[in-house]
């Protein structure tokens, strides 16, 4: 494809994305095709010559999209909103297009220097604690999610608990890690990768609105510590993915304090909040925690994927994962004076992220975020009223964020004809969870489109469905 | 952004791609910063009002392109390519644009239907064996790199090992590793990683032509498993970073097998090369390989990040790396009938990689990426006949692929201020290694825009360097 067929291919891509966005509101939001019915759809064979443009955008249009759940329509309320917006877009086609490896600085400076700064401009946006800034002893990263993140965070715990040891031996099964009932499924992914091994993760117990008690958590580290165990990481989470609880992190920061144990904090969808000066709380603690993770691919406009990851001491973080083969080395990196990302992360190799982000700050400035994530919070208040004046239905968990936990008082089956019809209906897409050991509706409003009609139209469509 | 602003914003987009592509083989082809230049350029503090797009782009041609190290340039010979192209470029944009999450089969039916299709058109393409299809006992999946692909490998292999019992309470110190001197440095990270140690991971030794010595292999895992240790993995490299190496892979599968070892297979360079009929001794012994990994991000025209991993047996990988939470139970899952590629991966979210692929395939047609990959080889083997031909040069590693080592007969010195010169003359980029104790320079041709006389230009800069 020369520069010119791509120029009038590219304006074709972008009308399609363009109208795409513009009419995605009208699809059914949650994909009807049944499984293999794409596949079969595709020929068996990979084509010899190469292809028109045109027939393969059409074919995007007729075999792709019926198999597409829309994430970025108005009525899409599941899990958590997964933002994308057009300067995120064009940042990450201008990305493409540069097509440079940013695994170390000298591959591309202004990939790993834009990084950094951009890290730097969030935390002045959330207020996040000076030592996470790169011209401290921290810094921040972009990851490709939360639960790489965490991984990461587990590994420096590991081996600051070990002395480096455990990249040389392995992990040797007496180190221990800490959540709630209700931390991310990442968490039990990342202490079997990393090798703590899933017996040595404690799931403390939570207080009556889902969040870690931070006595309970002290019990734990001191029982294990009794037993000849190295408590070595705590995850505490700022607005958990069934109900969006938020564990009391400044408590839990004082028993990892008391007890040398690494303060990893998982915002993955609510550290975006901490954006409005009025939930500035929501960072509350972390000027004690070790390592932090907040999403902008969830709630701030910004594609997936951009995880940004925070540690207040880069030193340990990099002696984990360093490793410098011959064909890597050059001047700046034996300066010093420079970060190599790769040290920063698992894979070696990682593309120019940080101008999406980039161009979103700067395309929406923090007035334009704030309204935003604003929107999104006084929407759920909004729904979180409703359902609360409703004689049948009650709300099932605090709803600071965007996210509203519903449920019918008439039990598991009716709200599971609920979710089944509101989903089946094409309007709208909401997931669940079980809280209490009760099946749950969950309601997570942040897609860029979604308006007040949009909220009401669910709620009534919740209600048609009893 | 409105969808109108975006059209107008995304053709300003696609210009100034198309523009990039167009110039630049005019530009130096390293960057000229210093550390610190690029974030100097940046206002310190972000912005609190939106900006005009047409301020953001300006500043990614005045700010940005300076740091920028051009991968795509004809003259860009470092490392391995990590080629981009127009159908893959727009294959992300329409991804970006549609935005989803396929993170299990239901949240975007397409995106796991269409990767599975893609990676076994790819089975086809490159002459892979049977049991890496969908359709058998295996499969394949969109990695975001060999690394995280070979770290998958391992944990894998750890469970198979351990019975599941690496899981539960870690690798426990006495599962061993193999790969050769020359094995890329994502191994030693990822048994570091997956709780094997870095102590337990043997650097087995080579043949005359860099590649690993089965019989010695052999002997090592014997020798390990003598003293009580459990021999779990032998990572095989087809192409090495350092000098392109192939590793005789059926010999070491002939061990794996006896000795009940897991083989990984990584030809993240050079696995690309099995497009050719001429080169499809590049997969032999492939038959027996339990996980293989290459990168089309690297030299198929599809831009980073897209690793295609393969296993033959996906319930061992899909075993070890799930956790299933409430909130991500489905019909879909249940019922078994579809894949979830989150338990593919360490990650839990991923974007849509395999429409890039897709559109590449579709795009160039396998006679297409034939005609790349076949001209990359040509020219690496003009240039090793003019090197081979000068009485002051040598070849110093065999170059079946498009990577040439050579250097100078005159020692370390001279052949670093060769690279030093061509470098700093902006026309080109090479990168060096070190082979048997002596500094070599590494000449990478696979870049999508070179041609004879991009490397002819080299060879005569190298000459005059001297």
């Amino acid at each position: 494809m020369t520069p010119e067929e791509f120029r009038e291919a590219g304006y074709a891509a972008v009308d399609w994305v363009a109208d795409y966005l513009e009419g995605v509101g009208e699809r059914p939001v949650l994909s009807r095709v049944a499984p293999g019915q794409v596949r079969e759809s595709l020929p068996p064979s990979p084509p010899s010559s190469g292809e028109e443009w045109s027939a393969i955008l059409a074919d995007v249009e007729e075999l792709i999209l019926p198999g597409i759940t829309h994430w970025q329509s108005p009525g899409f309320f599941g899990f958590f909103p997964a933002n994308s917006s057009g300067p995120a877009v064009l940042g990450d086609l201008i990305s493409s297009g540069l097509g440079v490896q940013g695994m170390i600085w000298a591959t591309s400076p202004a990939c790993t220097e834009l990084e950094s700064h951009v890290l730097d401009w969030l935390v002045d946006m959330c207020g996040l604690p000076d030592r996470f800034r790169s011209s401290s002893s921290g810094g921040g990263v972009i990851q490709d999610s939360a639960s790489s993140a965490t991984l990461v965070a587990l590994l420096a715990a590991r081996e600051r608990a070990t002395h480096g040891q455990g990249n040389r031996h392995g992990a040797g099964g007496d180190l221990t890690a800490y959540t709630s009932q209700h931390g991310h499924s990442s968490i039990d992914k990342a202490v079997r990768i990393a090798g703590y091994g899933s017996e040595r993760l404690r799931h403390v117990s939570t207080l009556s609105d889902a969040a870690l008690d931070p006595d309970a958590l002290e019990d734990a580290i001191v029982a294990d510590r009794a037993e000849g165990l190295t408590p070595a990481v705590v995850v505490a989470t700022v607005g958990t993915t069934s109900s969006g609880a938020v564990d009391p992190v400044s408590d839990i920061a004082d028993v990892c304090q008391a007890h040398g144990v690494w303060l990893h904090v998982d915002a993955a969808y609510a550290g975006t909040a901490a954006v409005l000066p009025e939930m500035r709380w929501v960072v509350a603690g972390l000027e004690w925690a070790d390592s932090y993770v907040f999403n902008p691919h969830k709630w701030m406009l910004t594609n997936f994927d951009c995880s940004a990851f925070y540690v207040a001491d880069r030193r340990q973080l990099i002696e984990t994962l360093t490793v410098l083969p011959e064909y890597l080395k050059n001047e700046a990196t034996a300066s010093g004076a420079v970060i190599d990302y790769r040290d920063w992360q698992i894979p070696l190799g990682r593309r120019f992220r940080a101008l999406k982000l980039w161009f979103v700050i700067r395309s929406y400035g923090t007035e334009g975020i704030r309204r935003h994530v604003r929107s999104g919070v006084e929407l759920a208040q909004e729904l979180a009223g409703w359902v609360e004046a409703h004689p049948d239905f009650e709300v099932v968990a605090p709803h600071p964020f965007g996210l509203v936990c519903l449920r019918h008082r008439g039990g598991d089956a009716i709200n599971q004809r609920i979710v089944r019809e509101v989903n089946e209906s094409g309007m709208a897409y909401v997931t669940h969870t079980v809280l209490d050991g009760a099946y749950t509706i969950r309601v997570a409003i942040g897609a860029p489109g979604t308006t007040r009609d949009h909220v009401g139209g669910l709620w009534e469509q919740i209600q048609r469905a009893v």
